[in-house]
């Protein structure tokens, strides 16, 4: 067997770096080989993460000497807040290692970073070297970047179900309405200050509507697959859940759309995709049934008497929303089986 | 001090009537008089509902004899299952009894019946005479009804929230899609098999869309309040809580409409409303707030990228959304302040 | 009728604070005239608990001026934080306000508060003076009191459970385990880092043990009400609920104690009691019984193999554990119905 | 490689059996060879698990031809209800099979079976043949064994916990009481009834006590690892979680045992050993840090002032506690490396 791919996660003390470090573990082949984080350098990976405390040894190291972390590591996984990597970045590319993105640093147009994102983006030229990892629709794309953009959670759902349909002419190109439900662990570093357990258990609220950041990531990766050019609106809410993503995204249909038409798109378009379940017209979505893989679930149905193409999709938004897509697109850049060392079962109940 | 009223409640087991008993007994213009049950009859209220055995000694009684029910009680509340209700209703009626029906046999028009619900309606002379029982918009046809439906619980806040909008030709009547999110408890009976608990933690996920039967009486209720025929498409989610129902509502939006048009045409409309509470623009509904009262908290805004506007209603599916809101057509139908025995203030955490 | 009672809730923004000013905004005898923080002062009600944004024009005052409180209040509630309402009560007494303690700071001896709350007690002359405030055990003593120490959580149902069967003479007067299970928001303070929803939700797990500060306070509760000397262990667990606190307590057995005597003497003792509620044997304890409600849930019975008595008991923590019982407490004050304003009927499901 | 050992799993349409599935299908020395279920049979995986539905093709077969199913697979693991397996099990280990129970039918002695279980044993002779399966405490006696008694949730950790004190005499022989917790997964069988979304959310309550069948289970093991005979009272409650199972036992502590000893005894009683992971004295154990994975966590302190010893343990009731165990068990039996297939690491949060 080659040597593994050396490889460092920087950003180490969230919930999606905590997860790329347990599926890292178990990659045959790929070496872990710098635990990067600001706050948390010094401590140890089981001080941080008490539940990977076997790997507790393991310590964290400050993540600014860019030289460094190059020379360990062929490929970085930045699981740092948003505004931050796009910092760090470019220094690495640079030196020579490839960087899996998983902040929205570089997952849209230079000109929506002040609007969505609340800043400036200080490294414009590589928006758009970097690939837009949703591996299902941009596999050649991302097996040759530098830089993947892995791409957020609800996008992700959105993204799968809608662009085909859109491709095929099953639905119009008008505004389409997504409303998007998650578990606190999938409303971002905002839902810090609003999720305590006594706030959030028989809670249902919606949160930074209409202005989350996912909105233009959802058009412009719809744009990409399908050439459309489409205005979203993006409804996200909050229910009691730790993990969990699922969207309803509202379009018109187009003339003579069934359900069986937009079923058979879906499932012809992922036919053998290895984490797309297509759900037979009339079954459900679940969450649960993605939770703990790396699975998406898509259902879609058209309403007559509206004339609404509906798509339901969902995936647990630490793996498939974050770590485990982040490694899917690892191992396209190495050149590994994309399945490798990303679980097809969910954890249920 | 008058009489009490004299009321029963016949179908006690489930959930609604339990809630009804509990609300009905701090209520002092009400004396509950007889308590029935189908498959419960004989148990003592403590047998069926353990929190309410400080009242045990009360026996269920069958519920098959109507001239014994009608002249014990001068209101009858009935928390059967749908279907159930339309069969007793005009017995009690012609006996003299006023019914406040919870089920939605009274909801539609007859030709719904068979489509939504499954059977054809049994008296469809009375569908007519039946007032709906949203009190904030048909307050006086309430107060003069003698077979009052009281609304569904998804209904209640879309209605409240979209019909004023639509009067005020701040929304345009086109289609409009609903997008639901309720706790375990306001799924209904059909939630029952897939109720556990086991498979409910942690999942997110549609349920019976788009045949919701909720979808033609949030229609019918839109059009007797605002005069607009409108087309519904409803896609109801079921979320890891217990109580709790919120909707978000997409419509298209009237040229010029913004979002303070839209949230002061709500303020407007429900001014002086006790049970009504319309968010500031930019304020988030919580389904947790109203949680054990009988408040709808009300949300509106306009999404000018998309052309839509939003709505966005929550209720504790038990209380305004059933029990609650059946008490409030009681205190209109007996001239007793609509607030009577009706908690405001939720129980928060 | 006579002048309503003014009363002041001191430390208004926490749980029980708001749990205070919601029930007794429905207690027909009292007034609330002074609202008051530390953090809060100067924000309304509706802006720290937006549950009951009704109230919310309500401004929430600086508690510095005490003598200003108690001008305008007879009776004061301080729901503060341990070791802060030790030295706010004696400027309120020596004022002539009568004062009821929801903290911890007059509930011990003297000597007990450097080791199990790590501060000196200020004004250890008011600790004798201090009634426990446990009503169904201590009701004249409470009555007649300037000064009520509103009991803890635990020690609510543990101390009712065990003291009359020590009293009895059921169970020897050995070590007594105290094996408590708590929703977060009965997990005090010191859960605040620990309870969010991420790392609550599918966690149990024990917490300051054995150190807790229940601990003595169940000692002392004890052997007020049975005079008997006993030790006890108390391991709390925090498990994912937002209310409800569950006591098992493990007994030695006396000779010849049997599961029918252990339940005859609870039901003896608190025969007629409106607010407890002692099982047959054979019948288990749920704390969803209690939620929203002031009861309390008992039960007991023998393990001859192991020769040990365990009573169970349960209680709303915020309700009978804390705001419930301080306003019990307040009635038996003010010559009121002890029943006044405290629904027995639990909100459920 | 040799050819991988064939294996049955019979009873699949249970969780312990879905787990099994899902667990062993990463296993690299194993095969499935055979999937049987009683009421599940003659439907495929994928419709009884339909997180499972990657393997949907896998049709579950009837577990009536014992033959056959010996023919099959060299080792079948029995998912059975409590009753179920003793009739099963000798047929097949008659016909050459080894078996792997994960019921309670071998793990206790032949005259436990009428008073805990409630029915009489069939197979009493295979009781002594049985290795209860608790690869920490009894390596060699399983890698030997033809009939592994794969231990319950509850007893893994109480035996794990407890066995070595009383080896060391750091606790007395005396009676022991033992409080445990549990998510609805673990409460078995009987929970069924009682384990709706409604009625668990928010409930904490005993259950079963003090008759549970898991109360001679830890007698029997703790004497087969200890020497030492002693009586337990074991009191299970119910907790509002899906997973996860944790036990907080209190003995007698021996003369001058402290909290480093007894936590010292557990650290060097199971250095090196994968699967156990002792927390230093004045750590908390935490379910929620095993969940997902074969791990279990132990704490031990004692309390001077009650002369008492605590041990707390906790595990994933479905993969420690039932379905990991059990393959743990299986990597005894093939001579696999005992933490084949089995995660070490947690899904967390």
């Amino acid at each position: 067997m080659a040597d593994p791919v050396r490889v460092a996660v920087l950003g180490v003390s969230g919930y999606a770096g905590g997860e790329l470090v347990r599926l890292l573990w178990d990659h045959p082949e790929v070496e872990l080989t710098f635990v990067g984080g600001k706050d948390s350098a010094g401590s140890t990976l089981g001080e941080v993460h008490p539940h990977l405390s076997e790997l507790g040894q393991i310590r964290i190291l400050p993540i600014d000497d860019l030289g460094l972390i190059s020379e360990s590591a062929e490929v970085a996984f930045l699981a740092l807040p948003n505004g931050s990597s796009s910092g760090l970045a470019p220094g690495l590319l640079d030196a020579g290692s490839k960087v899996i993105d998983l902040a929205g640093d570089f997952r849209l147009a230079a000109t929506d970073y002040p609007t969505w994102y609340g800043f400036d983006h200080p490294a414009p030229g590589w928006l758009d070297e970097a690939a837009y990892g949703l591996p299902e629709l941009f596999t050649e794309r991302i097996a040759d970047a530098r830089l993947v953009a892995n791409p957020g959670c609800y996008p992700t759902p959105a993204i799968l179900g809608l662009a085909p349909l859109l491709a095929a002419g099953l639905i119009e190109p008008g505004p389409i309405r997504v409303d998007g439900k998650t578990g606190i662990t999938g409303a971002g570093r905002a839902a810090s200050g609003i999720g305590s357990f006594a706030a959030t258990e028989e809670s249902i609220r919606p949160y930074r509507a209409p202005g989350h950041q996912h909105t233009p990531e959802m058009e412009r990766g719809i744009r990409l697959a399908s050439g459309k050019d489409i205005d979203v609106l993006f409804v996200p809410h909050l229910v009691p859940a730790v993990r969990g993503v699922l969207v309803s995204c509202y379009a018109v249909a187009a003339q003579g759309a069934t359900s069986s038409a937009v079923t058979e798109c879906l499932s012809a378009t992922y036919d053998g995709e290895p984490f797309v379940r297509v759900l037979p017209a009339g079954s459900m979505v679940d969450s649960k049934r993605t939770r703990g893989s790396n699975m998406v679930e898509l259902q879609a149905f058209v309403d007559d008497r509206s004339g609404t193409a509906v798509v339901v999709g969902a995936v647990d938004n630490l793996i498939k929303g974050a770590a485990g897509q982040a490694i899917q697109n690892l191992n396209l850049l190495i050149g590994a089986d994309q399945t490798t060392a990303l679980p097809r079962l969910a954890m249920y109940p």
